[in-house]
Protein backbone atom coordinates (compact mmCIF):
# COMPACT_ATOMS: atom_id res chain seq x y z
CA UNK A 1 0.00 0.00 0.00
CA UNK A 2 1.50 3.35 -1.12
CA UNK A 3 2.38 5.26 1.77
CA UNK A 4 -0.62 8.66 2.81
CA UNK A 5 1.29 11.73 1.87
CA UNK A 6 0.86 14.14 4.78
CA UNK A 7 -2.02 16.74 4.98
CA UNK A 8 -0.68 20.53 5.17
CA UNK A 9 -1.08 20.66 8.88
CA UNK A 10 0.39 22.01 12.46
CA UNK A 11 2.37 19.15 13.03
CA UNK A 12 3.80 19.62 9.61
CA UNK A 13 4.56 23.28 9.93
CA UNK A 14 6.35 22.10 13.18
CA UNK A 15 8.55 20.25 11.45
CA UNK A 16 9.48 22.06 8.34
CA UNK A 17 10.28 24.75 10.42
CA UNK A 18 12.40 23.05 13.09
CA UNK A 19 14.27 21.32 9.98
CA UNK A 20 14.82 24.46 8.89
CA UNK A 21 16.37 26.26 11.56
CA UNK A 22 18.61 23.25 11.99
CA UNK A 23 19.68 23.21 8.43
CA UNK A 24 20.67 26.35 8.83
CA UNK A 25 22.94 25.31 11.94
CA UNK A 26 24.35 21.99 11.05
CA UNK A 27 23.88 21.99 6.95
CA UNK A 28 21.64 19.27 5.55
CA UNK A 29 24.00 16.89 6.13
CA UNK A 30 24.76 17.91 9.55
CA UNK A 31 21.30 17.37 10.27
CA UNK A 32 19.54 13.47 11.45
CA UNK A 33 15.53 13.12 11.56
CA UNK A 34 16.51 12.42 15.12
CA UNK A 35 17.63 15.85 15.63
CA UNK A 36 14.51 17.28 13.57
CA UNK A 37 11.77 14.85 15.88
CA UNK A 38 13.60 15.66 19.20
CA UNK A 39 13.02 19.50 18.41
CA UNK A 40 9.33 19.37 17.71
CA UNK A 41 9.38 17.35 20.47
CA UNK A 42 7.17 14.19 19.11
CA UNK A 43 9.20 10.66 17.99
CA UNK A 44 11.69 10.06 14.92
CA UNK A 45 8.42 7.78 13.80
CA UNK A 46 5.95 10.52 13.30
CA UNK A 47 8.57 12.48 11.64
CA UNK A 48 8.84 9.54 9.35
CA UNK A 49 5.13 9.53 8.56
CA UNK A 50 4.67 12.71 7.46
CA UNK A 51 8.17 12.86 5.12
CA UNK A 52 9.91 10.11 3.43
CA UNK A 53 13.40 11.39 4.14
CA UNK A 54 15.25 13.86 5.40
CA UNK A 55 15.69 14.94 1.62
CA UNK A 56 12.15 15.40 1.29
CA UNK A 57 11.53 18.04 3.86
CA UNK A 58 14.31 19.79 2.61
CA UNK A 59 12.63 20.02 -0.62
CA UNK A 60 9.49 20.92 1.01
CA UNK A 61 11.57 23.69 3.05
CA UNK A 62 12.51 25.53 -0.20
CA UNK A 63 9.34 24.62 -1.95
CA UNK A 64 7.48 28.21 -1.20
CA UNK A 65 11.09 29.78 -2.37
CA UNK A 66 10.78 28.06 -5.79
CA UNK A 67 7.46 28.48 -6.60
CA UNK A 68 7.97 32.47 -5.91
CA UNK A 69 10.67 32.37 -8.60
CA UNK A 70 8.19 30.86 -10.73
CA UNK A 71 5.78 33.13 -10.09
CA UNK A 72 8.26 36.14 -10.59
CA UNK A 73 9.10 34.15 -14.29
CA UNK A 74 5.75 33.87 -15.17
CA UNK A 75 5.68 37.55 -14.18
CA UNK A 76 8.76 38.71 -16.52
CA UNK A 77 8.00 36.35 -19.55
CA UNK A 78 4.54 38.24 -19.78
CA UNK A 79 6.28 41.22 -21.16
CA UNK A 80 7.39 41.55 -24.36
CA UNK A 81 10.86 43.34 -23.79
CA UNK A 82 13.48 41.53 -23.21
CA UNK A 83 14.57 44.59 -21.26
CA UNK A 84 12.01 44.53 -19.13
CA UNK A 85 11.65 40.84 -18.70
CA UNK A 86 15.10 41.17 -16.95
CA UNK A 87 14.40 44.22 -14.13
CA UNK A 88 11.39 42.40 -13.33
CA UNK A 89 13.41 39.21 -12.78
CA UNK A 90 15.96 41.20 -10.38
CA UNK A 91 13.51 43.19 -8.94
CA UNK A 92 11.45 39.80 -8.01
CA UNK A 93 14.08 38.28 -7.08
CA UNK A 94 15.61 40.58 -4.43
CA UNK A 95 12.23 41.27 -3.34
CA UNK A 96 11.98 37.23 -2.64
CA UNK A 97 14.94 36.72 -0.84
CA UNK A 98 14.19 39.96 1.58
CA UNK A 99 11.34 38.29 2.46
CA UNK A 100 13.01 34.73 2.97
CA UNK A 101 16.04 36.19 4.48
CA UNK A 102 15.59 33.08 7.07
CA UNK A 103 15.30 30.33 4.83
CA UNK A 104 18.26 32.36 2.13
CA UNK A 105 20.20 30.84 5.07
CA UNK A 106 19.54 27.22 3.85
CA UNK A 107 19.26 28.19 -0.03
CA UNK A 108 22.71 29.14 -0.74
CA UNK A 109 25.11 28.13 1.15
CA UNK A 110 24.20 24.17 1.58
CA UNK A 111 25.77 21.91 -1.28
CA UNK A 112 23.30 19.39 0.02
CA UNK A 113 20.41 22.00 -1.20
CA UNK A 114 22.26 22.72 -4.86
CA UNK A 115 22.30 18.86 -5.22
CA UNK A 116 18.45 18.66 -4.50
CA UNK A 117 17.59 21.06 -6.73
CA UNK A 118 19.67 19.71 -9.77
CA UNK A 119 17.92 16.05 -8.65
CA UNK A 120 14.20 17.96 -9.22
CA UNK A 121 13.24 18.26 -13.07
CA UNK A 122 10.39 20.94 -12.15
CA UNK A 123 12.71 22.79 -9.86
CA UNK A 124 15.59 22.47 -12.16
CA UNK A 125 13.37 24.18 -14.75
CA UNK A 126 12.22 27.03 -12.76
CA UNK A 127 15.99 27.98 -11.98
CA UNK A 128 17.04 27.20 -15.18
CA UNK A 129 14.91 29.95 -17.00
CA UNK A 130 16.16 32.00 -14.17
CA UNK A 131 19.18 32.13 -15.50
CA UNK A 132 18.24 32.51 -19.18
CA UNK A 133 16.24 35.51 -18.13
CA UNK A 134 19.25 37.01 -16.03
CA UNK A 135 22.32 36.06 -18.28
CA UNK A 136 20.42 37.60 -21.51
CA UNK A 137 20.88 36.15 -24.81
CA UNK A 138 24.56 36.55 -25.11
CA UNK A 139 25.40 34.51 -22.40
CA UNK A 140 29.07 35.21 -23.17
CA UNK A 141 31.71 34.22 -19.70
CA UNK A 142 31.41 38.02 -18.54
CA UNK A 143 27.51 37.39 -18.38
CA UNK A 144 27.52 34.07 -16.37
CA UNK A 145 30.52 35.18 -14.11
CA UNK A 146 28.00 38.39 -13.49
CA UNK A 147 24.64 36.25 -13.28
CA UNK A 148 26.70 34.10 -10.51
CA UNK A 149 27.90 37.10 -8.50
CA UNK A 150 24.54 37.91 -8.07
CA UNK A 151 23.17 34.65 -7.24
CA UNK A 152 25.69 33.76 -4.62
CA UNK A 153 25.99 37.80 -3.17
CA UNK A 154 22.67 38.83 -3.24
CA UNK A 155 20.92 35.54 -1.64
CA UNK A 156 23.59 35.41 1.18
CA UNK A 157 23.83 38.66 1.88
CA UNK A 158 20.41 38.16 2.88
CA UNK A 159 20.98 35.53 5.13
CA UNK A 160 24.28 36.69 6.52
CA UNK A 161 23.99 36.81 10.71
CA UNK A 162 26.52 39.72 10.63
CA UNK A 163 23.59 41.74 8.84
CA UNK A 164 20.73 40.48 10.78
CA UNK A 165 20.08 44.14 12.67
CA UNK A 166 19.35 46.12 9.27
CA UNK A 167 15.63 46.29 8.51
CA UNK A 168 14.26 44.68 5.12
CA UNK A 169 13.46 48.02 4.03
CA UNK A 170 17.12 49.45 4.10
CA UNK A 171 17.88 45.73 2.80
CA UNK A 172 15.98 45.10 -0.02
CA UNK A 173 17.06 49.44 -1.15
CA UNK A 174 20.61 48.54 -1.04
CA UNK A 175 20.70 44.69 -2.69
CA UNK A 176 18.10 46.15 -5.60
CA UNK A 177 20.74 48.92 -6.17
CA UNK A 178 23.79 46.10 -6.40
CA UNK A 179 21.85 43.67 -8.03
CA UNK A 180 21.54 46.58 -11.19
CA UNK A 181 25.28 47.17 -10.89
CA UNK A 182 26.56 43.98 -11.31
CA UNK A 183 23.67 42.69 -13.84
CA UNK A 184 24.56 45.79 -16.13
CA UNK A 185 26.69 45.06 -19.28
CA UNK A 186 30.18 44.99 -18.39
CA UNK A 187 32.53 47.02 -20.44
CA UNK A 188 35.00 44.72 -22.52
CA UNK A 189 38.56 45.47 -22.75
CA UNK A 190 39.47 46.69 -26.16
CA UNK A 191 41.53 44.01 -28.13
CA UNK A 192 45.32 44.92 -28.86
CA UNK B 1 52.49 12.54 26.41
CA UNK B 2 51.24 14.72 24.26
CA UNK B 3 50.22 13.62 20.70
CA UNK B 4 52.91 14.46 18.46
CA UNK B 5 52.58 17.35 15.61
CA UNK B 6 51.87 15.39 11.92
CA UNK B 7 55.13 16.65 10.08
CA UNK B 8 54.52 18.00 6.87
CA UNK B 9 55.11 15.69 4.27
CA UNK B 10 53.61 13.94 1.21
CA UNK B 11 51.02 11.70 3.64
CA UNK B 12 49.51 14.77 5.42
CA UNK B 13 49.29 16.05 2.12
CA UNK B 14 47.15 13.63 0.43
CA UNK B 15 44.82 13.79 3.61
CA UNK B 16 44.46 17.35 3.01
CA UNK B 17 43.88 16.90 -0.73
CA UNK B 18 41.55 14.18 -0.27
CA UNK B 19 39.74 16.21 2.16
CA UNK B 20 39.00 19.22 0.16
CA UNK B 21 37.53 17.27 -2.22
CA UNK B 22 35.08 15.54 0.03
CA UNK B 23 34.34 18.46 1.93
CA UNK B 24 33.36 20.60 -1.64
CA UNK B 25 31.23 17.60 -2.36
CA UNK B 26 29.71 16.77 0.70
CA UNK B 27 29.80 19.47 2.93
CA UNK B 28 32.25 19.42 6.48
CA UNK B 29 29.42 17.91 8.25
CA UNK B 30 28.97 15.08 5.54
CA UNK B 31 32.44 14.07 5.48
CA UNK B 32 33.64 11.63 8.27
CA UNK B 33 36.86 10.54 8.50
CA UNK B 34 36.57 7.05 7.46
CA UNK B 35 35.71 8.81 4.08
CA UNK B 36 38.67 10.73 3.91
CA UNK B 37 40.76 7.84 4.95
CA UNK B 38 39.06 5.51 2.43
CA UNK B 39 39.83 8.31 -0.26
CA UNK B 40 43.49 8.38 0.42
CA UNK B 41 43.43 4.51 0.76
CA UNK B 42 44.75 4.22 4.42
CA UNK B 43 43.40 3.48 7.80
CA UNK B 44 41.02 5.86 10.16
CA UNK B 45 44.11 5.44 12.52
CA UNK B 46 46.45 6.66 10.35
CA UNK B 47 44.36 9.74 9.45
CA UNK B 48 43.96 10.07 12.80
CA UNK B 49 47.62 9.94 13.83
CA UNK B 50 48.21 12.65 11.89
CA UNK B 51 45.21 14.86 12.89
CA UNK B 52 43.47 15.23 16.27
CA UNK B 53 39.75 15.52 14.59
CA UNK B 54 38.19 16.21 10.97
CA UNK B 55 37.97 20.43 12.34
CA UNK B 56 41.50 20.03 12.49
CA UNK B 57 41.54 18.74 8.99
CA UNK B 58 39.20 21.63 7.80
CA UNK B 59 41.43 24.36 9.30
CA UNK B 60 44.40 23.25 7.75
CA UNK B 61 42.43 22.75 4.51
CA UNK B 62 41.77 26.83 4.56
CA UNK B 63 44.86 27.82 6.40
CA UNK B 64 46.59 28.55 3.70
CA UNK B 65 43.78 30.67 2.02
CA UNK B 66 43.90 32.68 5.78
CA UNK B 67 47.51 33.31 5.30
CA UNK B 68 47.30 34.58 1.92
CA UNK B 69 44.42 37.33 3.53
CA UNK B 70 47.00 37.86 6.13
CA UNK B 71 49.37 39.03 3.69
CA UNK B 72 47.30 41.26 1.47
CA UNK B 73 46.27 42.76 4.54
CA UNK B 74 49.89 43.48 5.86
CA UNK B 75 50.29 44.69 2.19
CA UNK B 76 47.09 47.16 2.37
CA UNK B 77 48.19 48.28 5.87
CA UNK B 78 51.78 49.87 5.20
CA UNK B 79 50.08 51.85 2.39
CA UNK B 80 49.51 55.20 3.65
CA UNK B 81 46.01 56.51 2.34
CA UNK B 82 42.72 54.19 2.89
CA UNK B 83 41.33 54.35 -0.93
CA UNK B 84 44.50 52.63 -1.44
CA UNK B 85 44.87 50.25 0.85
CA UNK B 86 40.65 49.43 0.05
CA UNK B 87 41.93 49.10 -3.61
CA UNK B 88 44.54 46.44 -2.48
CA UNK B 89 42.92 44.57 -0.05
CA UNK B 90 40.01 44.33 -2.72
CA UNK B 91 42.47 43.41 -5.68
CA UNK B 92 44.23 41.01 -3.84
CA UNK B 93 41.16 38.90 -2.49
CA UNK B 94 40.06 38.68 -6.43
CA UNK B 95 43.37 37.39 -7.07
CA UNK B 96 43.33 35.01 -3.97
CA UNK B 97 40.18 33.40 -4.90
CA UNK B 98 40.76 32.62 -8.41
CA UNK B 99 44.28 31.29 -7.51
CA UNK B 100 41.86 29.08 -4.74
CA UNK B 101 39.51 28.36 -7.21
CA UNK B 102 38.96 24.49 -5.75
CA UNK B 103 39.31 25.54 -2.06
CA UNK B 104 36.40 28.30 -2.73
CA UNK B 105 34.05 25.82 -3.13
CA UNK B 106 34.66 24.64 0.51
CA UNK B 107 35.42 28.52 1.72
CA UNK B 108 32.27 30.07 0.82
CA UNK B 109 29.67 27.64 0.89
CA UNK B 110 29.39 25.54 3.96
CA UNK B 111 28.05 26.99 7.49
CA UNK B 112 30.75 24.59 9.55
CA UNK B 113 33.87 26.23 7.78
CA UNK B 114 32.23 29.96 9.13
CA UNK B 115 32.05 28.83 12.49
CA UNK B 116 35.57 26.87 12.47
CA UNK B 117 36.89 30.46 11.52
CA UNK B 118 35.11 32.18 14.58
CA UNK B 119 36.27 29.84 16.72
CA UNK B 120 39.50 30.71 15.66
CA UNK B 121 41.20 33.92 17.27
CA UNK B 122 43.99 34.36 14.23
CA UNK B 123 41.87 33.58 11.61
CA UNK B 124 39.08 35.83 13.26
CA UNK B 125 41.40 38.57 13.59
CA UNK B 126 42.22 38.29 9.79
CA UNK B 127 38.77 38.19 8.53
CA UNK B 128 37.80 41.15 10.97
CA UNK B 129 40.92 43.02 9.56
CA UNK B 130 39.80 42.87 6.10
CA UNK B 131 36.42 43.73 7.13
CA UNK B 132 37.58 46.93 8.13
CA UNK B 133 39.33 47.72 5.67
CA UNK B 134 36.49 47.20 2.98
CA UNK B 135 33.93 48.65 4.83
CA UNK B 136 35.49 51.72 5.24
CA UNK B 137 35.40 53.82 7.93
CA UNK B 138 31.70 55.30 8.36
CA UNK B 139 30.39 50.95 8.65
CA UNK B 140 27.12 52.48 7.75
CA UNK B 141 24.53 49.74 6.83
CA UNK B 142 24.91 50.29 2.99
CA UNK B 143 28.90 49.26 3.57
CA UNK B 144 28.35 46.57 5.12
CA UNK B 145 25.91 44.82 2.53
CA UNK B 146 28.09 45.56 -0.42
CA UNK B 147 30.66 44.16 1.99
CA UNK B 148 28.26 41.13 2.40
CA UNK B 149 27.65 40.62 -1.32
CA UNK B 150 30.94 40.78 -2.30
CA UNK B 151 32.48 38.20 0.05
CA UNK B 152 29.91 35.96 -0.81
CA UNK B 153 29.39 36.88 -4.77
CA UNK B 154 33.25 37.25 -5.23
CA UNK B 155 34.25 33.93 -3.53
CA UNK B 156 31.71 31.69 -4.61
CA UNK B 157 31.32 32.71 -8.13
CA UNK B 158 35.18 31.23 -8.19
CA UNK B 159 33.87 28.24 -7.07
CA UNK B 160 30.73 27.86 -9.40
CA UNK B 161 30.98 24.41 -11.39
CA UNK B 162 28.81 25.95 -13.70
CA UNK B 163 31.94 29.06 -14.71
CA UNK B 164 34.59 25.74 -14.77
CA UNK B 165 35.15 26.57 -18.34
CA UNK B 166 36.39 29.86 -17.67
CA UNK B 167 40.00 30.67 -17.40
CA UNK B 168 41.65 31.71 -14.97
CA UNK B 169 42.09 35.10 -16.29
CA UNK B 170 39.01 35.87 -18.08
CA UNK B 171 37.50 34.69 -14.47
CA UNK B 172 40.48 37.26 -12.83
CA UNK B 173 39.01 40.24 -15.22
CA UNK B 174 35.30 40.38 -14.62
CA UNK B 175 35.79 39.70 -11.36
CA UNK B 176 37.93 42.68 -10.09
CA UNK B 177 35.33 44.85 -12.21
CA UNK B 178 32.68 43.63 -10.47
CA UNK B 179 34.24 44.08 -7.24
CA UNK B 180 34.86 47.66 -7.71
CA UNK B 181 30.95 48.10 -8.89
CA UNK B 182 29.47 46.43 -6.01
CA UNK B 183 32.10 48.05 -3.40
CA UNK B 184 31.88 51.46 -4.96
CA UNK B 185 29.91 54.04 -2.82
CA UNK B 186 25.94 53.52 -3.37
CA UNK B 187 24.07 56.79 -3.79
CA UNK B 188 22.01 57.18 -0.38
CA UNK B 189 18.30 58.65 -1.25
CA UNK B 190 17.39 61.83 -0.34
CA UNK B 191 15.34 62.27 2.03
CA UNK B 192 11.92 63.53 1.77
Amino acid sequence: MAKPVAPRGLARDRVLDAAMTLFAEHGVHGTSLQMIADRVGVSKAAVYYQFQSKEGIALEVIRPSIEDIARVIRIADALPDQQQQRAVAISGLVEMVVRHRRLAVVFYGDPAIDALVLSDPEFNAVTGRLRELLEGPERDPVDRIAFSVFCSGVGRAAADPELADIDDEDLHRALLELSGRILSPVEQPSQP
